[in-house]
């Protein structure tokens, strides 16, 4: 649905806990080969298949880029449909195991903190916690996403 | 040049405030169509050209992951080849200003902390801070970058 | 989200006359390039910029394939995610005006038929009319997607 | 060949009957995954392997709209290239089994109408009988393209 | 058209001078991106836009191998669909000037020589001169494309 | 590195018999989808998986200008960076081997001549000869790529 559906959905709009699942993909030897050429990130870890049998994880694995490019994108417009909230950055974005290819991969957004902005007093931080979990249930890539959100204009 | 060739660069070689200089990219209208369906990402800012010129910026936007995956490429493999190393994870990544079609972003990587892995005594992390920079000089993105680095081994 | 959230919608719960209206999207010229090497299809019409400013049009345009198939894609999976219903096929498509680089599309799908399956008295089928409408406001593609439903089941 | 070099072949020219086999494909992972991006339908039929398993097919599929434009694309640029031609539209658009990837399709393309336009007397519609089939010889999709071709001239 | 319908065409029946004249293509900017992430040639002459206004050419240019890669699959299946003949090689291929986004191309190919293959007596190769020619007529590239063609075998 | 860090090397300071190993990759299904597509060379060899079966390879086998487009791609911008230097062609493409789907290539680069340029005297080619070579130590292509370098100015 594009934006002009959107509808505004303030800071204090935003439940602690809450918690959206979003679909499922499956990551494909395409999308290494896709994503190397898309940055330029050629290693032998993603790119080599034969050398990659050597080592210990037995088998190319996706860049870290591309599995959170992918799990982010996953969750897809919710948020992102806010006319009155922004991306603002990630923090903590950690590899907890390797996305092999043909893994399906999902991710679960909770929002875990709702902040004030320290410089502004007309918006404040919600801050999401991202868990993209594999096929077997296990978290391969936690993030946090921090959105910029106004707050609820005051009626004069 | 692939794996075998890469020399280890323990924890204690990583000189603070070193620093690299990606080279340069320009970002296309391909780059954001390609990123869209590599990511499902098809938010108007970045795929809607008519609804974009009625906002803001005036213009399309790359996507957040877009900018990070690529000027996270740019750096290239130094570090990733390093065979005692691996990529921890990135600390606060903060989208500072947007990146439109046709802006040309290189990064620049500094290292800026040297830190003990409370965890293990083998180990430890080393900070970078990267820096994307458009064709102006702006800088578009920051994020800290966390390798965990293994420590020279003691001789016996 | 993924199919296992879907819910049944059956036969009779489809709305004559009820509408849905897609998000937008820029037909950009990555696009074409790309659809011309995912289908085979290098038509001058679509490939060769020089040769088409000498044409009526003055310009490239879209192929019918690249603007049905993402003129559908942009419905998304409304009727996709129903786990009774599948897509039987496409009647009457019609190319009513050319599809240029940089016009933005969407698609407005309007439920117009409900119609008994004359060989299955277990399903039906709803048709939903498809119009692809450009920035301008002009219809640029129709079409009739045929989906075979599933009637409600009798309680026993 | 570019279409300076394309012959007229008028209406009338059109033998019923007469039929043109395609070359063949073998549609691949890399095509699904490239058309999900392309149009993004990503929908779990096609991109998410894990679930596919657990369904009646047992395994990922082709979308509609890639058997369509790739089936069409086969059939090449036959009547295309016609100057006094263009591609009308389409009817009857039905799938009727599905393409798992590794299969390799071809179209054979039948013509099975001569019709009058009913608002031109200086044209007429051919219409064609595309059959997608595969490497088991079974058909997997039909569809009747429909081409506005110009009359002969009458000499004066 | 599939290699089962191919003719065999014997060394004998290659006529000196005889001469083929591609289709036209349009190359774009996503041609240049693409064969950068597909080769992981991101030379600045390709895809930094700013440094290359700074240049005697003044923008971006094409790959060499983008613009032999092209300019022969132009040429297309013919010869390719010969069962006793395939590519041997090429020989002498020139950059002659540079193309830019935008420039459209199409290829001639003329037999120039017929050789006996020195170490077999039962085929020979014909040498085949391409020439690359862009829409002012330049041409931009040329090559020798080689093929070891069987030669017509003897009735007993 | 983009181009204005790097360091003129001059047609003197190239030294016969000097020799570059590039990194490896795998070919994989995806490259071979992605080349027929850029090239539009779609022939059986490549695309149809089928009829690859009965052939004598009894599979899918590289485009030839894929083998060496990436086999060149991977030789870096060594050469490429040089401020003094620019690509002047190819001599001598061989394809010694065919291509497989998950084959690993790396290209070993050798300088073997250094010549004048007999039209110019402030300029004189040098030849390296390029080897491209499979995860089995078999030699799948081979080239010759001409760089015209300046001479070193004389100190006036």
């Amino acid at each position: 649905m594009s934006d002009e559906n959107a509808k505004a959905l303030y800071w204090e709009d935003h439940q602690l806990g809450s918690r959206r699942v979003s679909g499922r993909r499956t990551i494909t030897e395409t999308d290494i080969v896709f994503h190397a050429g898309h940055t330029g990130d050629y290693h032998p870890y993603h790119i080599d298949a034969d050398w990659a049998k050597t080592q210990p994880y037995g088998q190319r694995i996706a860049h870290g880029t591309l599995t959170f490019s992918i799990g982010v994108g996953l969750t897809g417009n919710a948020g992102g449909d806010n006319p009155v909230a922004f991306s603002y950055g990630y923090d903590r974005i950690r590899f907890v195991k390797p996305v092999f290819i043909g893994d399906t991969i999902h991710t679960v957004v909770t929002i875990n903190q709702r902040r004030q902005d320290p410089k502004r007093t007309d918006r404040g931080f919600i801050d999401e916690l991202g868990e993209v979990i594999n096929q077997r249930g296990e978290t391969v890539l936690v993030f946090t996403h921090i959105h910029a959100v106004a707050k609820r204009p005051t009626p004069v």
